[in-house]
């Protein structure tokens, strides 16, 4: 039997700071056909908020460290600001969207990363999905997640927006046929940054190797295309990293495809 | 047919901003038996948020105006802060909670408070609720509403607590046998407000204006009450204001009973 087909959408980035490049996302993300699901990240908000606040960020080789009132940041800016004012948008669009948290519902259960040399507070590592409470969501609503999940006992956790798509999609992938489409603000994988033609349509296992190689793909694409191989091998059907303006066009469209081979 | 019967409790106060009376409120909200609703206010958190961010709060006649940076933070604290924390709270008591706004699932449709001399900005009033959107939801999960609504046009609105659960009230009262009950860090309503043996067990609409007459029922309490008895106009069963610790008891230990006669 074909299996009935789902979208999963992350837009981070650019497209959660700035309001039209928001607006036009959701608009397109409400004219893609089918059952689709929106995982948003939180742009730059929350550390600006963190600043007027006093709060100070903690880093550690890059990555932020979520102590407790950081926590709290993530929770307004994630939970409250951005993901109601989305969801409000696209209900002006028409969509059904409806606001989640890994907590909600028991959706998606986290454990707290494990401290290896270094702590990285509530930060935590996805467990399980919770594929049969959210396709009950599913049947008459659209889930518009944030980057925050839980432990099951009391405790929210910041879970990276990226591995909350890619999980949610690993997880539905042996129900529905499951394309995940990472969307931000450039056409797709380019060879020179700077420069739209050199677009990459296709990257597979091989040839991303090539590319670390010879560091074309570096930094922030280096997890962001870790987390698309690894759903790809979990029985996710196609991948894509796209710019949100070809969003509601078909995926042949879709800037740069990962594929496996 | 006996209807089913549906429980709606509002908390606020001293109850959101107080983590141990906030966690005993939710063990015993989660004692309560049958299909249940939990509302909640913003407690004082708002507040004192909107202080550290340097944005001061704009008030006429002890109202809150919410203007489009109050608004922001309305949006963080209590759908992002208040709410992911108490659904995550009720997760790990084995309620399966779901935080809601009224945007999510299209479930309470506001329009903006008409300016009638003052605006106050974005406070939206009841327009309609989305009964049979809530009553889905409500067949898996437990609805956790912050006191944030939407126009279906994009915008998000800021809906007093009270309101919000008098109008859930009364919306179900045609499919459910609905109990409405304020919940808080007093007995109940007292005749003196500094003796909790002063208790009123009932009050009704003639008892209600004597009180409001000799000054024993004045400023804040009011618009609850008034509130409480329109909720009974329309259809709702019982309404209570209790102490949070009495929650999880039957019904006639709740504290003060307002009824129509």
């Amino acid at each position: 039997m074909k299996k009935e087909k789902l979208t999963i959408v992350k837009i981070g980035g650019k497209i959660i700071d700035d309001h039209n490049k928001q607006n036009r996302t959701l608009e397109n993300f409400s004219r893609l056909a089918g059952k689709k699901i929106l995982v948003h990240g939180g742009g730059n908000i929350a550390s600006e908020i963190l600043l007027r606040l006093g709060i100070k960020p903690k880093m550690h080789e890059g990555r932020r460290i979520t102590d407790a009132e950081t926590l709290q940041v993530t929770q307004m800016v994630y939970g409250g600001l951005i993901n109601t004012t989305i969801v409000a948008k696209l209900q002006a669009l028409g969509c059904n969207a409806i606001g989640m948290t890994g907590a909600d519902a028991n959706t998606i259960l986290v454990r707290k990363r494990p401290v290896n040399g270094i702590d990285y507070g509530f930060v935590g590592d996805v467990d399980q999905v919770n594929v049969e409470a959210l396709n009950s969501i599913m049947e008459y609503a659209l889930p518009v997640f944030c980057a925050l999940t839980h432990d099951k006992k009391g405790q929210i956790y910041n879970t990276n927006a990226d591995t909350i798509a890619s999980e949610l999609a690993k997880a539905f992938a042996e129900i529905y046929t499951v394309d995940l489409v990472f969307c931000f603000e450039m056409k797709g994988v380019l060879l020179d940054r700077e420069d739209e033609a050199t677009l990459i349509h296709e990257i597979n296992e091989s040839s991303y190797a090539g590319y670390k190689m010879n560091h074309i793909i570096t930094e922030g694409m280096i997890p962001k295309m870790d987390t698309a191989f690894n759903a790809l091998r979990h029985g996710v059907n196609k991948v894509f990293i796209t710019h949100y303006a070809a969003l509601h066009q078909e995926s042949k469209n879709w800037g740069t495809q990962i594929s496996l081979k």
